[in-house]
């Protein structure tokens, strides 16, 4: 089947552009600065639902109990608060968890185990209970059907701008919508992890096919991005399928699936790139593409390591072509490949072809330096797979953002 | 057999230290700026020689010639430029280096083959060979038996300071010496690679032995740091040992052989010290010592991964107690290990004990966190491993000297 992206509408909004979707976003108190710090999405109905989440080996314990309530392969709230981990606590830690499922169920008069929690800020601090159940019942009564930007807001850490992107398609008549919503913008690193995004979506869709179609999409994704090579304790992606389009099921293998899946990752492809570029001092979007490996996974290993290398991105900061740091990394990376057969280029310039350095023009390198989106492919001259990956450049702001993070 | 650090003589002094070595460093005009670019260094006579090489796939070509030259396990002469590395060039690479060594030999009336040469510096441009050939000749005249003073100057890149160290030992009646020379500071990385270090010794050692201690060494020093975990092309360690103590041969598993590989571990470990210390901007020198991990491979990535950890870095250039980004790099590091049997200490102060966040003072930590020299602990509390890792702090001037590098 052929399908193509014209077959894809990009709309407005986020997690709550598909149908049967209300959500949220309100300042309880845990933010001491008054900004918004807890997001609350209902749907309609039960939704088939399913996630993917942190590889690290220690778990925030709002994470651990999504993990937990997701066994059934269903969920119909999400509730995630900003400013605060909920990590590294002890048994205080998972009763706070599930005192906040018990909250938001009994407003919402469904079961605790239909509701997905997430908490991302700080880590070792006990959340302050009593201004996120205030908060929480406040968030309830705000729900809304416009609600989802006001949701993007309230899971913000140090983003600078919220982030939402939401694409429909026609099927069997009718038309299923996806949207999403994330927050980044530090500890972003291929492996999942690393970020919070919530995708809702109005189809109808088991949920062991909703979890194997996320998968691939955030391996397509999110699994891409590198801000700092970081993997933390509370990040996940979370996807809710209500079925409120009122279509036929989507089949395994079926061509509504392919559809499906491609919407999917457009939505994830776009919210990723939107945690690349507002990675933290972030002053400019880097895609690299990997052409010609002898295996994925040598492609991934050599984008991945090109795309947390300090050099390469303190040398993008600067607008300065130098290729040296790229090949560096790729040589470090673990990827097998012969240096003499390899070329890169940034933008359309060839800096470095089969082996050799390429005397080049320093004032066109500097004007595609300049660039807010830059390209750079590294070609290993061989094999046959290809991947892209994206990152940001490592700015002073990096460094004053995290030196006082905390305190 | 006992071996003491009592036995072991910190001394003055670097590579001229020990008997029958000389050395210089010029400007040849390599360096832009004036500053002495070039390091040659001399044995009277042919010594035993070992190295150990860069493990990034891509090899600059001055050190790719050193390994060849040191497949007779001899050598007595280092020739080293900073300023330019003398990489990815094709075939005019390996003929520059060629040509350095056979200046150097003719100078000395040697073989070639007995030249080892490196080039630390910017990649891809072609070295300006009238101006090193002319700076060899300058250099060569001007070896001094108190010259390694002036070899360590020229070795540097962004280094802020000249790196010697050197011990004496009693050995059979008389005296051993080892003094060596270093340079950073960007791409320090646990696996060996990432730096230059020259040492050299009058003991009397055949090559097979040597190298076999060189590694052991560099275990336990050069391959414990990192400053950005990067990883170059050029870098690597090499050990001359010329015999000139006059004793006799020290022979495998012998307490000679302990005492030496002890004193060469000694000078190693100070010297790699010295590189994390100076790392490019950094501020602090930060111990990571890991306790009580289940296997050494467990200790050494958890360590590495926090020495790695741009948050980590940033929090401690901050002065920052954030202990949760130590746990985080220690879950995304691939150790094995039960985050509720984990606990993590900076200077005296326990944060974090057995899964649980422990309050604290913040003026205490403060005052622990604004020393120059910090060390912090990440206890398993189960297994029976210990690892010691050195790093540095990330600071603005990271990203201000990366960013600028080049041009």
């Amino acid at each position: 089947m052929e399908i193509s992206i014209n077959d894809f509408k990009t709309i407005e909004g986020g997690v709550t552009a598909p149908s049967g979707f209300k959500a949220s976003g309100v300042a309880s108190g845990i933010k001491k600065n008054g900004e918004a710090d807890i997001a609350l999405i209902l749907s309609e109905c039960k939704a088939s639902a399913a996630g993917v989440f942190t590889l690290n080996k220690v778990k925030g314990h709002s994470l651990e109990l999504s993990v937990e309530n997701l066994h059934d392969g269903s969920a119909q709230c999400v509730f995630i608060n900003s400013g605060n981990a909920n990590a590294c606590l002890g048994p205080k830690g998972k009763e706070d968890a599930i005192a906040i499922t018990e909250k938001c169920a009994s407003l919402a008069g469904i079961s605790p185990e239909d509701v997905l929690t997430g908490s991302t800020g700080v880590i070792g601090h006990p959340l302050p209970m009593e201004k996120v159940l205030n908060g929480i019942t406040d968030a309830y009564y705000k729900l809304d059907k416009n609600g989802g930007i006001n949701a993007a807001k309230a899971i913000m850490t140090t983003d600078s701008y919220p982030k939402e992107a939401a694409v429909s398609y026609s099927s069997n008549g009718g038309t299923v919508t996806i949207g999403g919503m994330a927050k980044g913008s530090g500890m972003i690193n291929p492996n999942m992890a690393t970020m919070i995004a919530v995708i809702t979506t109005d189809a109808v869709i088991s949920p062991e096919l909703l979890k194997e179609i996320l998968q691939n999409a955030v391996d397509k994704s999110f699994n891409r991005i590198s801000i700092d090579g970081e993997t933390s304790v509370c990040d996940k992606i979370l996807v809710l399928a209500n079925g409120m389009s009122g279509l036929p099921a989507i089949q395994n293998n079926s061509a509504e699936a392919f559809k499906f899946e491609k919407a999917l990752e457009i939505v994830s492809i776009r919210l990723a790139k939107m945690l690349a570029s507002d990675g933290e001092g972030a002053t400019k979007l880097i895609e690299i593409n990997i052409r010609n490996a002898a295996t994925p996974e040598d492609a991934h290993a050599a984008g991945k390591s090109i795309a947390n290398s300090p050099l390469v991105k303190t040398a993008f900061f600067g607008e300065d072509a130098n290729w040296g740091r790229i090949l560096t990394a790729v040589g470090y990376s673990g990827a097998e490949f012969n240096p003499s057969e390899t070329s890169i280029s940034i933008g359309t310039m060839v800096l470095f072809d089969k082996g050799v350095a390429i005397p080049f023009d320093e004032h066109q390198a500097k004007e595609v330096l300049s660039k807010h989106e830059i390209s750079i492919e590294v070609n290993f001259g061989s094999g046959r797979f290809d991947t892209t990956i994206w990152t940001c450049d490592f700015s002073r702001e990096y460094i004053d953002i995290n030196a006082n993070y905390r305190t």
